[in-house]
């Protein structure tokens, strides 16, 4: 059996123009992408934190290499998978910032551990003596990072008592596990519209931070790693004093949903890197139509925002999205050439058939997830076509 | 270079228990997904109208395969590459019930044409003299429907007189073009809740389609076929003495939004074919997590629902979907064992770590566009396990 396909062919090669690029096709412009990792390494490496960029964004070890290249002490993933995608391609340095409850998965875990530096969250007594066996089998050793529930209201545990008892069993299971230190990631932080509710967000999160990390060393647990925020928050939780480590993935592509937030003074302005490059495949009387839809681009943040001035996104569809004028009721072009309605500062700009445009969108995660290669540009020119490696890799 | 990955291994295998399925995975109960291929086949078989089965929902051909089998002419879809990886599979008549406007893509159309039996749809002019182009250069011969847009506002053309302007040029560029009839695809209207709007809009729909059709025909061209309803609106388009053949893909597998519709007596009920099966991978105090999220289970239509008693979905994220107790304010056990708070008739089903759970997904074919394999089961056993094989194959 064999999963492989025709959608396995590069839509583009070195050195084209983005208008011979085949889409849809997910498009990194590389002179953005380049300056948001170098402003957010910079940010941090001046706060004394380190960066653990978070492959979840983009599964595409070509990125996490460039990350790594400019000061990124390694990755962090959701998922076994993932983790087996980076370490085949040569990242060193793992954290699975999730927890991993079935056996298999734990097998897996521990023979990759035997080849990485790596580490994996646990909030769950029964999954710390399951990894335990798993790491006795494969003669392997992990890190363990105990997650806190910070505010975030998903995986965790809750209490300074259970953070305690975990570390306990994980201390138990010596020299197959070690206590790194605390997952503290408060995610739904990230999406507070507020500089304000950001920022008081995270500083409780690192208060609860604090107190688990004082409570261990107090109990004689070694601590070293508090671990956690991304690209809504990090700066918050790089001037906290608390964090030792961020692990942003966001950053370095971007998505509206992270443009939505009030900008903070605190924080360096990053841009948008990556989009999805569809083609105007119809063009009808008061709307067109372009070639990419729901698997091309997720909308679970809201809908892409298209970079054609004087067009907006009207809605998407399986394989199509519909783009419509900004200015309602205004026309484009029948097939059989009446213009009635266009206002004339419209006709400058009208869509053609054939014609690239670009979409925004909403949650970068997920989008990047729909494809098999980034496309890498620079200026009007592709730079370099990179596989998506571990695209699909959630288990 | 490669796109492949670790995430290409199948989560299953023939004649595993349910329980043993890697998750998260897509899954497909084969009881359901055959009455329903039974259902609707015999449904239109008894109206004389054509199933062509559309691929655009599970991009999986040996769902093709055995939609063929149970009397489908063959399959649509809505690219080149999908028309590739099922021509590659052996699927040997494909529509392509979309418009394809890019040379590359055209070319690929053409040579493909001398292996299958091949229709693709039309609304532009210079798009039908492309294809004629490419057809000559690859020695090809294409059937063309022309779109005529009955109500969905997307592609296709909006009047009577566009039609025959299109039937001409399609005629001029004989024998490489053929005209077989007419794409009348109202897509919208299958996904109207009500049983009267649906079957308004079609009624609707098919009387623009026979002008459009009888137009033709006293103009001197052929049209033999009008093609087009979906899911919710089938047994309208069936009924309608004006469609020959129809091109449902949910059908065989469904989702929420279609059982959103009111029941229409005309129409066979369907059932739940296919979900997504995750784990628990976390238990708290009050809700648990699941060990998928967005890139498992695609929520444009709205979040899944869960297939456990008592409990809901709460909230999905990348790789995590958080489900709570349907009655507010009842607590699961904590970490600690405490159970204050759990209704009696919960405290048998709480989910356990590792526990399987199936979800129902809101929208069927974005959601196995995540996935690279369907697992098939009867009853509490894996029976197959087969390639999405054009998962990705957008372009």
């Amino acid at each position: 059996m064999s999963s492989s396909s025709s959608a396995s062919a590069p839509p583009a090669a070195p050195g084209d123009p983005l208008a011979c690029i085949d889409t849809p096709a997910l498009v990194l412009d590389l002179d953005a992408f380049e300056a948001n990792v170098a402003a957010l390494h910079a940010h941090a490496g001046a706060r004394g934190v380190r960066v653990r960029a978070h492959g979840k964004a983009h599964r595409c070890p070509e990125i996490s290499r460039r990350q790594i290249a400019a000061g990124a002490v390694g990755v962090c993933c959701q998922k076994v998978g993932e983790a087996e995608g980076f370490a085949e391609a040569g990242i060193a340095d793992i954290l699975v910032s999730n927890e991993i409850v079935d056996p298999a998965k734990l097998d897996r875990l521990a023979r990759l551990a035997r080849r990485v530096r790596l580490a994996v969250c646990v909030d769950h007594p029964d999954a710390v003596a399951a990894l335990a066996r798993a790491c006795v089998t494969a003669g392997a050793r992990i890190d363990v990072l105990i997650e806190l529930d910070v505010g975030q209201g998903r995986c965790g545990v809750t209490t300074i008592d259970e953070v305690v008892a975990l570390a306990r069993v994980v201390a138990a299971a010596s020299p197959a596990l070690r206590l790194r230190g605390l997952q503290a990631y408060h995610g739904s932080a990230q999406h507070l519209r507020t500089a304000q509710a950001r920022s008081q967000a995270i500083a409780a999160a690192a208060r609860r931070a604090a107190l688990a990390r004082d409570t261990l060393r107090s109990a004689g647990f070694g601590c070293y790693e508090v671990s956690g925020g991304g690209t809504g928050t990090f700066a918050h939780e790089a001037a906290s004093g608390v964090y030792t480590e961020i692990q942003p993935g966001s950053y370095a592509l971007m998505d509206l949903d992270y443009r939505a937030n009030e900008p903070d003074a605190t924080t360096p302005a990053l841009r948008q890197a990556m989009g999805v490059m569809m083609s105007v495949m119809s063009v009808r009387a008061g709307h067109a139509v372009l070639d990419g839809g729901l698997k091309a681009v997720s909308v679970d943040s809201g809908p892409p925002a298209l970079r054609l001035p004087g067009w907006r996104v009207h809605g998407v569809s399986d394989e199509h999205t519909v783009i419509e004028p900004v200015e309602a009721g205004c026309e484009v072009p029948a097939i059989d050439g009446g213009r009635a309605g266009v206002p004339a500062p419209l006709l400058s700009h009208l869509p053609a058939l054939g014609q690239r445009c670009v979409l925004d969108p909403g949650h970068c995660d997920p989008t990047v997830n729909l494809h098999d290669w980034v496309v890498a540009y620079r200026g009007d020119r592709v730079e370099a076509v990179w596989p998506v490696l571990s695209r699909g890799a959630s288990r």
